[in-house]
């Protein structure tokens, strides 16, 4: 039984990271999907709570025929020293044989036997979250870079109207008295 | 769509929580397992990390022939600030309909419109961590008190070892240097 | 002008809190009244919110013919290093001349040339928090203890009920998933 | 009885912010005035101390002949999960009927039953913070923008001083050992 | 060349200790003191501040005649999350070959190749630090437990006074507003 | 017996630190060195873990002659409080006599009785720690800007590596859920 892990902010879940999934699931048995920055929400560049992103993937990953019983999702909050991120990682999700990383800099601070394998993130610059959001703070067509189970539940979470608040709150730039605005 | 939630320690997932789980699902559609005190481990009274009790619920769920898509694992860490503790859950998982719980306390921490039904607990004196804690640590047949397959995950991830390793340090109780030791 | 400062967690206020005020009114001109363990509330002892123990201060203050200009009622977290504590009080109020204190281990931690004054705290035994709880979850009398606003102010919001199911989660004295329970 | 609540940084309190306090009065009995960020200071978008704050507020109503009685000052530490920031401000002060904010992202974060009013804030770039320390770093005129008792405190407090040290340190723009600079 | 790590709270630092050190320096070069619970002070098991801690430690070491380039002395604070404990303490001192510890709880939570080795810790019932505090607080001889250059700092800072009072702050034994007592 | 303090974040600790030290070391018989921003690592701005910054400078100090009984080196975490931030300090380190820092805004923090110098740091635009990350990222000579054991160590930790991917990573600039990066 091999089981992977792989770790996104994922605001929003979109066809670059379902194809992920997807590519990672031929090669292991099992898929942690780790949703970092789960402390932050109701920012531009983090719109939504841990939770609604947990809901986003668990739908997303079924309506595209993926098996409930093969992946996991978790939250994990962020550790301002970089040196213990990875063991606070892994005692927040189940042992795992394989990280997916790309990153050469995650790479530095894996410290313990594991396989570290580079995805194939297809077309990056099509499927990005910045470019998303981006999108849908100008009013512009997004829908066709998200599943379409994600789009749903982004306009019944009311999350196209919170991202252009957002986008707003972020261009004035001032520093503010209300919560987190980065 | 109905979806509720229960919350637990999970210290380790017990036959009384299994039934929960089983009588819940005859009411919900979709249910939320909130993991407490998830940055707790290695300490008598909480011996797993979120990630191993992750692992547990969810293979005893699948053993016991739950269907994996109707469920939804998640940690979540404390918050010493009660009043707040109910806004910080919501934040990290799904929206819900229903709370399942026999406490009290808890419905005085509920702000929202929220659905709260006391839980059918069978047999808590039976089925209660402390007490499988407890035939852990003085060598007592504990095993028939967990689903097969938690008892399986816990002998392999060494927890019946640390559980007694756990215990004895708890027993000489001074202060450490080391870490937690509650 | 001279400004004094008393630290107590209030729960609730009482007379002996009361006296206390009038007494150190009578030699300083303002008076600071820090409201210590802010961040703790539905615990069995310390039930009431900041705010709620703010609403508490006010009203029994004015209520007893204390002119509203002369003080201030300022919210105080704690800070787990005692050596801080001081300086982290400090940054919270104003610039005070005189700290009261019957406290010891208090005077151990200021480091400002501060007056000291040893306050003249009534009948300590019988104007008492923990004794005040006890009484109430015991259900025994105990409005006479705590000034009448203060009595109408803990029936509205519901703190009588709260400390009486705060008192018996206490007693079951089991670690919880659920919130804090000291 | 109506309680209102109003928040700010407060860096520092000028004649807008007095406006907004007066023509909130007209319709409410009480005002919460929360004071944000509380735990900076002695950075240049943060001056000055919570403590430091509440005096000139409490000094600048009373001067302007508002009722003592008719008003609280909360300091509020910040709180990194938007989510939660709602139920963390509920927890600190008393209880309050109207929020009066412009903001539409803060309308965003209330989930309850409280009543929003857009304030009528005058002249928004005229009384303006970054402004006013802006003026005060360049050494331009800044006193016709304050509470004449605001101007006497931050001279009192060597504010004009620390903000243009403040200002030259932000200049510098390196990562630094010494405290926070933002 | 090969590098030991001790850890320990060293409140206070006493002859115990310094023979651990004088035993581990025999088969190192070089030696790690890691003073564990750093942020803890003016509490009665932890009185002394860890700077304090750093100046006994050294001073004592000095005055045995070990050379000063073979130990290095660094507070570590706590970290509630046990699992990440290890890594936290790796990230604050130098690289180190050996571990010395006797505590069996301490083996499982190291998850890196290093030697772990029990140290012959003499006479723990004699040199003990919960029973140097409890000799001091009871006003009986102490002195003869720790090394003399410790001895007349703890007096220089004040230190059996501060033991003293802790003491009595403990006995009383009722939550306290004022800062931590454990 | 007169003891100093210099801080510093030491990313890496160059030839201007070890000309600073020795002067210093020329008026006080003792020396600490504190180590900011201990928390951070593998950040551009901040590579070294506060353990690898310890290693570097003692290593530093011991090969240019200065007797290891003279100094002290301690990592010391932010406090995001800058008014506590004097009091955090003196609770980590010995009691010193004077603060050798050429920072305005410091000097603002310091409440006691403290001698404040201003050191004579020699050269501040050849020996700075940006300037060095900035030429080791872009592959140009920099081992001359610090002494000869610390590129030696720099080396050997895989350090020259280490900058290098961290300036790529925040040369991206995106959002990231990996740890870290500013």
């Amino acid at each position: 039984m091999r089981r992977g892990l792989v770790i996104g902010r994922f605001q929003p879940f979109h066809l670059g990271h379902l194809h992920l999934v997807e590519n990672v699931l031929e090669e292991c048995h099992e898929l942690i999907i780790a949703i970092g920055s789960a402390q932050f929400n109701y920012i531009y560049t983090d719109p939504f709570t841990a939770g609604e992103r947990v809901l986003m993937i668990h739908s997303a990953l079924l309506k595209s025929g993926i098996a409930a019983e093969r992946f996991y999702i978790i939250p994990i909050v962020n550790d301002e020293n970089n040196s213990t991120w990875y063991a606070h990682l892994r005692s927040l999700v189940p042992e795992f044989h394989v990280l997916y990383t790309g990153n050469e800099f995650v790479k530095c601070l894996v410290r313990t036997a594991v396989d570290i394998q580079t995805p194939n993130f297809e077309r990056k610059r099509t499927y990005n979250g910045t470019k998303i959001r981006n999108l849908i703070s100008r009013e512009l067509p997004w829908c066709h870079l998200v599943p379409s189970s994600v789009a749903i539940l982004m306009e019944k979470m009311d999350g196209i109207n919170r991202i252009r608040i957002l986008s707003k709150v972020k261009k004035r730039n001032e520093p503010m008295v209300y919560p987190n605005v980065k």
